[in-house]
């Protein structure tokens, strides 16, 4: 069944009003009929089931079946800090990793970023947006996850107490990944990786100054898209959080 | 130090010489110098570093100066059979999962495959060899990994007694990849990943003939190369070979 994350106002107690965008998807692309069945999100874990009855080029709506609640997020909550790098990649980094699982993304720009000012990224965020959505909506995620402002790493927040943040580095060579996670209780995981090129040795003290750990993920070297996929995944995987 | 894929018959007692495509890329493309230094690997683990004195247009050769072993092999051996599916995704996938470690591939005819015919195939062979060798030097794999002859599931071989076989199925609501991997002792494992559109029933029924076990990553849906990528990554990740 085709699933969509609409906004809430779009919910109303017994029908769905799709907006503009969606009701011309699902009108002129899907070219879906009268009677047939959707999924509504509200992008807060409720999952509403619609049997559509108006589909015309004004409106598309149709009344709410059944009611349910998402159950497809992973328990722990991934933060992706990213180093800003060259379209293409980031916006491969940025769809697998909702697939995967990713609840939260930071572009960051750091020392050897090709983007150096937040301001080349403002009008990238809505594309960007759209890439999360519909990967949401494709890998069947409850949430579509959020994309926070653009930082600087050399402003980055110390890590709250509940948090646990893992740099990847790979000239680290004393930190075991499998290791820190399975010892790490913390269901909110922090995942920082460098741009192409890499984070330079003060970058590394200032990610270790706000408590994340320096960690490799072995001799193999990744490019930094790999990383990103790998990092994500196998922290979800060493949770539970791939078990079926 | 740039690192070299090179023929056995390119490395001499005291020294090697380059063969055309790589002096063109020493000379031309890197535009390295004599006294530079290079590594040459053999593909059978032998790493020799060799200090360039010849580069011109004819010639790019130099002295060995050491000689090593790789030592950055995982010890599982993973063969990733793949559905055959478009270009680009297949592509990205024998990129990826090299960096990742993957040992060998076997490209795969399913009744869902984009291809359907082993010749169809044939023209992009020289083409895969490349980028499994480029992936391979860049990640600084000791080996590029094996590209098998095409076949067709129908024709699946049993798994040899050594070997640990997984079939991705996101059906699968029974089987949990993570203690399955947890308990094989096997350090050859088979993982099966079908195209876009997924395996038939009839075909996860030959995959288990064969000896693959289903398994699922979980309750996320993810695209044929993000599950390739995942699965791989996993499962070197459970066996430690991306611990440090």
């Amino acid at each position: 069944m085709n699933r969509f994350f609409v906004p809430g106002v779009c919910i109303q107690t017994q029908r769905v009003v799709f907006p503009t965008d969606l009701a011309h998807q699902i009108y002129r692309v899907l070219r879906l009929h009268p009677q047939e069945h959707v999924l509504a999100l509200d992008n807060e874990g409720g999952i509403f089931e619609v049997e559509l009855d108006i589909i015309n080029s004004t409106e598309v709506s149709g009344q709410i079946i059944k009611r349910d609640h998402g159950v497809n997020e992973a328990l722990t909550q991934i933060t992706l800090y990213l180093g800003l790098t060259q379209r293409e990649k980031f916006e491969l980094i940025l769809q697998k990793c909702t697939e995967v699982g990713v609840r939260s993304f930071v572009p960051l720009i750091t020392r050897r970023s090709l983007v150096q000012s937040g301001r080349d990224v403002e009008n990238k965020i809505e594309r960007w947006q759209r890439i999360l959505r519909e990967a949401a909506e494709q890998s069947e995620r409850d949430i579509i996850p959020e994309l926070k402002k653009v930082q600087s790493l050399s402003s980055l927040a110390k890590l709250a107490s509940d948090e646990a943040g893992f740099v990847l580095w790979e000239e680290e060579a004393a930190s075991n990944f499998r290791a820190a996670l399975n010892e790490t209780q913390n269901r909110k995981i922090s995942l920082l990786i460098g741009p192409e090129g890499g984070l330079s040795d003060d970058e590394v003290k200032i990610c270790k100054q706000a408590g994340f750990q320096p960690v490799s993920l072995g001799k193999r070297i990744f490019r930094m898209e790999t990383a990103a996929i790998v990092a994500a995944a196998v922290t979800l995987f060493a949770n539970g959080d791939m078990d079926i």
